[in-house]
C-alpha cells in the first residue's frame, strides 16, 4: 500500500468565501502515482470545510444566504463560545452543515467523480492562513 | 490491496424521495471478495444524497417536511442558482444537510453496522436517472 | 494491509451531550500498530454523532441551543417518527447536522490534525449504552 499526504494552504481576504480545490487535488493524486485507492481531503481547521458541489456562483451566493440564515454572525454576543473573546461561533455551526471533510474513490489514476463534482474549500473565518490537508492511500 | 468498483442505478419518479440500498452495496461487498477495508458510498450527483439512518417511512415523512423548512423549494426565484434556468437550487441545500457519502467499515466480510444502521439514497431532484458509486478498498 | 477494529462503550446520563473521544482514538492507533493510512470513527447509532470541533464548553453549548432551535424535542407529537411510540425523532435530525463520522488521516503513527482538532461523540438520545466503531486500516 502506498501512501501519500500534502498540505494545501489558503488565506481568504474576506471572512467568507468558497474556492474550487479540484485542480489542486488532482495534482496532488498525479505526484501520488496511485491508481485505485481513497482519496481524504479535510479541512484542518474547525472553522472551514470541505466539500462537493457545483461550481456555479449564483449557488455559492445561496449558499452564503443560507447559511447565514441558519446561523447567523450576528449578534455575536448570542453564542456563549464568543465570551471567550472570539467572535466565529457562527463559523464553527456553518463548517457542521457543509461538513469537514471528503473521501473521494480514486479508479484508474484519477477521481473517480460524477458530472458535476467539484471539490471546494469553504471559509467561515478567513483572513487568515488555514490549511486543508490531502490523504491518498492505495496502489 | 483489492479494490472494487461498481455504479448503482436510480430514476426516482418524484421529485424527492428515500430508497433503502444496504442489499445492493452488500452484494457489491460481497462480488468484491473483501473481507477487510473501508466501503465507500457517494452520491455522484449534487443534488442527491447517501446517509444512513433508520428505515422507517415515519422519519423519512419527517425528513421530508424538515428538509423543506430549512430549505423551501419554493418561491424558486428566490434563489440566484435558478435564475440559470435551474429549479433546484434547494436540492443542493438539502444534499448538504443530509450529506453525500458514508463510509462503512468492512470486518469478516460484512459491512460493520450497528443494530439499526441502514444506506439510504436521498434523492431531492429526481425524475431522471442518477448514479451512485460504491468503491470498496481492502483485503 | 493491516486492519484493526474497535468498540468503544458510551451512557450519557442525560438526554444528550457531547464526549471528547480523541485519547480513546489515538489509544486505538497505538494498538493497532499502524503507521500510514486512515481512521474511520463513527456512531453504531443513528441517534447519535461522530464529529471533529473545538474542546470549548461555550461552543457546545452553542451546539445544543442551535440544534435544538434547528430540531426542537418537543411538540413530540408533531414528528410522525413518534407514533411508533419513540420520543426520539429530533435526534434523528441533530445527528444529519452534525455527521455520522469522521475520517482522519493516520500519518507517522499519528492523527494528522490541525491545531485544534479534537472528535467529540454527540449524543442525541442517550441514557443507555451506545457504541462507536473505531476502524483503521494500513500499514
Amino acid at each position: 500500500m502506498k501512501s501519500f499526504r500534502k498540505e494545501l494552504w489558503f488565506e481568504i481576504p474576506s471572512r467568507r468565501g468558497f474556492v474550487n480545490i479540484t485542480s489542486q487535488v488532482q495534482e496532488c493524486l498525479r505526484e501520488s502515482g496511485i491508481k485505485e485507492g481513497m482519496c481524504l481531503v479535510n479541512a484542518m481547521h474547525i472553522t472551514a470545510s470541505v466539500f462537493i458541489n457545483d461550481d456555479e456562483s449564483g449557488l455559492h451566493h445561496d449558499y452564503e444566504t443560507w447559511l447565514e440564515k441558519l446561523a447567523p454572525h450576528e449578534p455575536v454576543s448570542s453564542y456563549w463560545h464568543n465570551r471567550t473573546g472570539e467572535d466565529n461561533a457562527d463559523a464553527h455551526m456553518k463548517r457542521q452543515v457543509m461538513g469537514r471533510e471528503v473521501v473521494v474513490a480514486v479508479t484508474e489514476g484519477r477521481l473517480d467523480f460524477g458530472p458535476w463534482e467539484q471539490i471546494f474549500y469553504g471559509e467561515f473565518d478567513g483572513r487568515r492562513k488555514k490549511r486543508v490537508l490531502v490523504k491518498i492511500i492505495g496502489e
